[in-house]
């Protein structure tokens, strides 16, 4: 049997935590064929990718680009190359991402201050406010849209009492991106990090990452290398952004071509446009589910419209239904992650999943499964 | 116009050191439409990836899988596993890659040991053996094919050196996986790493390592975290090979699949005939080139048949001659690296670039553009 046969996957509806599906044009896009890492041509791909993350991103950071693997290690990049060891961090911690940001910041030799809340909730303000009167971070660091939990967290307010405190704001944008507003110099976010593979509908392999003039400063004043090789934006932005464009690794180049052609979809459905698309689907979600009885975990005013969590109800045995869901009707949905395994499910709304179709489909199968 | 119609970028032949031309049917591959990272359909495509790499690698080793990023990730994945901060370890440098394993000794904190030898040449056992009389370190590190310069470094020998003194033995393979014979078994390599885009000719993006036995051991007897978190084993190999396949990032999918067929290919071809191929045509490629009066740096008997460096003639402007080859001929070759920089130009034959329709473009255009 020859081998290609085997690469046949079933088409599925990705609707979990991402991925999610991925547009015709994107899947086409990566098969150009490929050209060199230093290739002009491929510089201007480049320098037309990193224009187009600004416009999502709506800032005019000049640091922002794709670091070349997935948005875990556009997390790490974030922590390694703002802290040094012994710099203090204050991480908000309301879901497994920011516990994962805490395990970064422990790795690096940085002392962690951890600010818990709930999980489903959002991070208070005014709990910043006074953790910071006990601590001086260098950065804080939060989730803007927490995948395991649902929860959207509002970012003004937070990001005053950060810099009143005289510390870098550090956001996660991974789910967010590319389904809802995030204005970076708006909201004066120093560094912020993000996934292909959510609302912006590329595949998984790059985290765009973007850096302020005050996180920029911050790396420039290093006394210490930057503990990864690989990650540190010293040298990583000249080769993304330096006038003489120098090599430090091979760049995925199909990557970034998946990522150019799913920005380029993005600007030609207009972010207004997308941003309304997401909110609009989710609450045909939203009502469809709670006339199938679900509760959804987070309050309304704090939900992610890409990310919905809701309760399992009791009695419903959640593996089987999610399997059932994959191998009958090819829908993939999200368990729970971390604390929540076992008790949440996680519908995902993101890029090209978020159509009112896959919101159909999904009803209408759950429906079948739960006999609801 | 549309941003699709600037996805176009002109068709070249890739001749330098990374990425080599990409077979249609692994661009195909890429466009497979995605399913998720830990979907049952994926997991067996992931079984078949880490099946067809320990074949390739000619191992029985169970952590035998890519990591989601490039080659250079794969170093560090192996520094970062293998040492702890005040570790020892030696590493053998003889061009750029054996220094960029210096730095990532040195960022982890362990202490390091040098063996210089000049750049072109081959590192010595006897300097290994001499080298280890006055040091005890954890790990020897070495570079199998040094993409800098050319040479194919003899292993056998000194990996007996190193296990006599009680060291584990790292391999950089970068440049010679899937284009020359590498037994890591037979010549008892602890720790390899490799990347996708050389003679595998996948696109770039994932980073095969492979850890046996005693460098499991040396990872599981950790007192440290290690550095990383994106690149810790001891949660990757959980995913890619644990009884549960558990989370940890969200795996580069449509990289995976190109893996998967372009290992098909080699399987396809053979081992030995792929092999053959790269010699057959390096020769082919060196009678071309001393003709034309072009000399070689490095010794024949130490040639890496896919990555041909020879020395610039004197007179001849190096990028203005490889700016002719890309813009008159779609050629890309590669110039020098460090110390090389505009001495050397490094003629990469690595998979799909590997054909004597290549070696023969390349000579016509090359004696034309210099008239030879």
């Amino acid at each position: 049997m020859s081998a290609t046969s085997q690469l046949d996957p079933t088409a599925r509806f990705l609707m979990g935590p991402g991925p999610s599906d991925v547009h015709p044009r994107v899947l086409k896009a990566m098969a150009t064929p490929l050209i060199g890492h230093l290739d002009p041509q491929f510089i201007a791909i480049m320098d037309d990718v990193m224009d187009m993350l600004r416009r999502l991103l709506q800032t005019k950071n000049e640091v922002t680009f794709p670091v070349s693997a997935t948005g875990s290690a556009g997390m790490e990049t974030c922590f390694v190359n703002l802290l040094e060891p012994g710099d203090e961090a204050l991480v908000c911690v309301n879901g497994v991402f920011g516990n994962r940001m805490c395990d970064n910041v422990e790795r690096g030799g940085a002392k962690l201050v951890r600010l818990d809340a709930p999980w489903g909730s959002i991070i208070e303000p005014a709990e910043v406010k006074k953790t910071l009167e006990g601590c001086s971070p260098k950065l804080v660091a939060i989730v803007h849209a927490e995948t395991s939990t649902g929860v959207l967290q509002p970012l003004e307010e937070i990001s005053k009492i950060v810099h009143d405190a005289g510390a870098l704001l550090l956001v996660d944008t991974v789910t967010s991106l590319g389904g809802t507003e995030i204005l970076v110099d708006e909201w004066g976010i120093d560094a912020v990090y993000s996934g292909t593979q959510k609302c912006i509908s590329a595949p998984p392999g790059l985290s765009p990452v973007s850096f302020g003039p005050a996180a920029v400063e911050a790396m420039d004043k290093r006394k210490t290398r930057v503990q990864s090789w690989y990650l540190d934006l010293s040298m990583v932005r000249k080769y993304w952004a330096g006038a003489k464009r120098a090599y430090h690794h091979t760049a995925p180049i199909s990557m970034v071509y998946a990522l150019y052609e799913a920005l380029s979809l993005i600007f030609e459905e207009g972010l207004e446009a997308r941003f309304a698309r997401h909110r609009r689907n989710h609450e045909l979600l939203r009502q469809g589910l709670e006339e199938l009885g679900f509760e959804f975990l987070v309050p309304s005013e704090y939900r992610l419209p890409m990310l919905n969590a809701v309760k399992i109800p009791a009695g419903v045995d959640d593996a089987a239904v999610r399997r059932r869901l994959l191998d009958e009707y090819n829908i993939e949905i999200g368990g729970g992650l971390g604390d929540f395994s076992g008790k949440v499910w996680r519908i995902g709304l993101m890029g090209c999943s978020c159509t009112q179709n896959h919101v159909n489909m999904l009803l209408a199968a759950l429906r079948t499964i739960m006999k609801m």
